[in-house]
């Protein structure tokens, strides 16, 4: 499956990317293909292995902060694999052409 | 934590509710206090007692189709419990008033 | 249609109970069927009545705060009215029983 | 402000990238910076561009389907501006090195 998740601290202040960034140095240390954008993470693997990391991810914040904001959406497929690329692909394939991405 | 998730069916026709229904009774028998509304079911407990449970209702679902999409919203916040009626209370108490609930 | 939404003002401090008032304020005064509930509150109309309305909040927070985020999960369908009360019916419907609600 | 959105037809189908195709024609065609990945479409614009954007996709898929859901989330700060590209390199800065994006 693939998810996108994005944590929000509250009360740490208007600036939230160092705390992204620890974020994000525990998706990458992870080993699971992932893709950083404007508006979240986008990691892909099994179940176990996604929310395994989310959790990670939201211990990390939590030892530091009073409050956190997560939001999680899967898009799970049956035996589909490579999709963060293969999505996005596929868009392109229906349209007859490139897309900004 | 709280936290509030819908899981939407793929290509099994436009209504949903009978999957919903599959979902709502598991969510009804883990005992968890739990709340439906229209966009979805908010639910408290610990994270593994949660993301146990919405684990279990899509395990249900991908059982019978092919795709799903879920949706997660955590509020996390430490120390807190109870929220479900709680969060709701604060705001009434904040506009001094019942709200539409 | 339905929407539901929620706006988290950041660098405010941990609890924003007292935005989220000022919100449901708005909400209230404009007429609509809402309802509010722990992470967030669901509206229905027409599009530019619930969009006019989240734009009105929105702009009601901004004079206040540096920072929102904002989260809307719409439901349109076809012909479909009273759907905050009827989608919930229509599971219990499905399941033969009544849920929490 | 940024907003990220999605839209899924209900009834279609397991395979919604047609449809997804037909939003990111009109998403493109506005002129408005934007970026595809594979949960979402971001775009960047004053909050009348961006909601009329999003109106007019739904509108479209209206069109042909019976039933749709939409996800919005938007990242409203003040006087920011092309943040598609500095939220991400934001975080780059914070770690001290590139990420994948």
């Amino acid at each position: 499956m693939i998810a996108q998740f994005s944590i929000v601290p509250l009360g740490v202040g208007v600036s939230v990317s160092s705390y992204v960034a620890k974020v994000i140095k525990i998706v990458d240390e992870s080993g699971l293909p992932y893709k950083l954008h404007a508006m979240g993470t986008i990691v892909e693997g099994q179940w176990d292995e996604v929310m395994g990391l989310i959790k990670k991810c939201r211990d990390a914040l939590m030892q530091e902060v009073e409050r956190i904001v997560i939001d999680i959406k899967i898009d799970d497929r049956k035996a589909a694999k490579g999709r963060i690329e293969a999505k996005v692909r596929s868009v392109e394939e229906k349209l007859g052409r490139p897309v900004k991405k």
